[in-house]
């Protein structure tokens, strides 16, 4: 039968659940006093990835995506469930896949514990649950006037590439070949957001492009924003192309990032620092929050930039 | 912004959780010293459901099928996920829908406390999670040598009823009207799984028909099960026309019963009674576990009934 081959491809032990894959439910028993995080994401082909893209490169976005919710919430990975529609029961494809998927699971220590299969459009449905401590997560609505803001990582290096694969921003291959790393294989923050328990103020992934997602942190908190242009964190081959506005554009809302956008008190930078040193990953602070409401991001030369475009709504497009 | 709309029809109050709806994950405090049983199941239109269904009844059986994973392993509902894709942000079927959605969870407690929307062909991925005290759980592998074997409800309808509809099986008009409510609003047996913690000896949902499910208990269980046909508990109208093949497949075979198939020691029949008298469910005793594997379904007239398709597979198609 074709389902024992799904059986096959993403069976593995569970050590860490009750009970995995295999009966009406899975059963998972919760670290005492912890509580859950849980998100829960859907990723379709001709939307989310391309029909010619890598089976394994999209069995590891599209777990990385919801590690990624864990992360900006200072969460640690547990257990997930994936539900997925198939055209057909594709061996290699489904063989692929589970190498990306799985990869990236035990990179962050996250159990495959249930799921469903069906045949349709490719589909991916994932649910993934992670623990942190009562009163430790990191939510959006903490950001405080004169706090810091800060991003994990660079940015608009996923954006640039899809924007080069789609023609609309000239690249040089070679520096093409730079930034397409990060459309298909996003690192979520994990290390990072646990590091920051107790330190961020609020927090939130970059996943719609940077001023949309802090726009969420802002519009939670009740507070503005007033960011440098010069200090965002971009690869240097991308700054290359920072007099295109596209390029510009892929920066400050082209999205797919995954990295960690945060706030936290100025008093506290040398506890960031150290939160990122142990998470070994590079955190940039790009402006602080403002007591009155709106975003603003300054150019080089003290103005205003003109920002009509925060990031995208699915559908909006 | 389009995705209002969605907010709207799908924010509650969800006063049993930590944070719903609105960050990057859902916050949940697991009650103290209970184990979580999850399960994720998608739904695919032109496949799970019809275009011209109802959108209310769509969103009653989506989470009812989920509520039924939770109900075969005697959990009590508690939080769910909804990602769903739709080929447009259509404001009354959204508002149908979750109408539909809404009234089972509220008359089985579980919130809506998270998901994820898009655009592409109607899909629905849900994923449940209920709790259960440690060592409760009705498994599968549990059954032994001389158990009853034991269904709720009544089975064969929803298979009758799409059967009719795909012209596969004449049935008079006024008969049809008294199987089709099985096909469109199953009801999940929560009631009846958390009565039969601690009697029940195995339990699976009849979700792909009940030779297949029951098959799931034996081969887990590692015995053979032995059944009175005439013992089936079927709706008098579909009596009526069990001298059809098509009709007796329904009924052994046919699928999306939602009715609970489980197993208990011939000693505990008046405890399984009291409990589907506590549940306000009808129970019927339908035969017995071998020691020796397989199936058998016995005839009224005591010859083995030819049983050649145990459930479908949603591959074998």
């Amino acid at each position: 039968m074709e389902f024992d081959l799904i059986a096959r491809h993403f069976t593995r032990a569970t050590p860490g659940a009750v009970l995995g894959v295999g009966d009406d439910c899975a059963l998972l028993a919760p670290s005492p006093g912890m509580q859950l995080a849980v998100t829960s994401d859907m990723l379709l082909e001709g939307r989310h990835f391309a029909p010619q893209d890598s089976p394994a490169g999209i069995g590891h976005k599209a777990l990385a995506v919801n590690l990624s919710d864990l992360a900006a919430m200072g969460a640690t990975p547990r257990w997930a469930t994936l539900s997925i529609a198939l055209p057909a029961a594709d061996d290699a494809w489904l063989a692929a896949f589970a190498r990306g998927f799985f990869r990236m699971a035990e990179l962050h220590g996250i159990e495959l514990v249930g799921g469903d299969t069906t045949r349709g459009p490719l589909t991916i449905a994932i649910t993934a649950i992670g623990e942190i401590p009562p009163g430790q997560a990191l939510r959006r609505n903490g950001a405080q006037a004169g706090d810091d803001v800060w991003v994990s990582g660079v940015i608009g290096s996923a954006a640039a590439a899809l924007a080069y694969r789609q023609g609309r921003l000239f690249m040089e291959q070679i520096d093409a070949a730079k930034v397409l790393p990060a459309l298909y294989l996003p690192a979520p923050q994990i290390a990072l957001g646990i590091a920051l328990r107790g330190i961020a103020t609020s927090a939130i992934d970059i996943s719609d492009g940077l001023l949309a997602d802090l726009g969420h942190i802002l519009e939670r908190s009740s507070a503005g924003a007033r960011l440098e242009f010069a200090a965002l964190p971009v690869l240097p081959v991308l700054q290359a192309y920072l007099h295109e506005p596209v390029a510009r554009e892929c920066v400050l809302a082209g999205g797919d990032d995954y990295e960690l956008c945060f706030t936290a008190p100025a008093a506290r930078r040398d506890a960031v620092r150290a939160a990122a040193e142990t998470a070994g990953v590079a955190v940039t602070r790009i402006g602080h929050i403002t007591s009155g409401p709106g975003l603003t991001v300054v150019a080089p030369d003290g103005q205003p930039l003109p920002v009509d475009k925060t990031g995208y709504d699915h559908f909006d497009e």
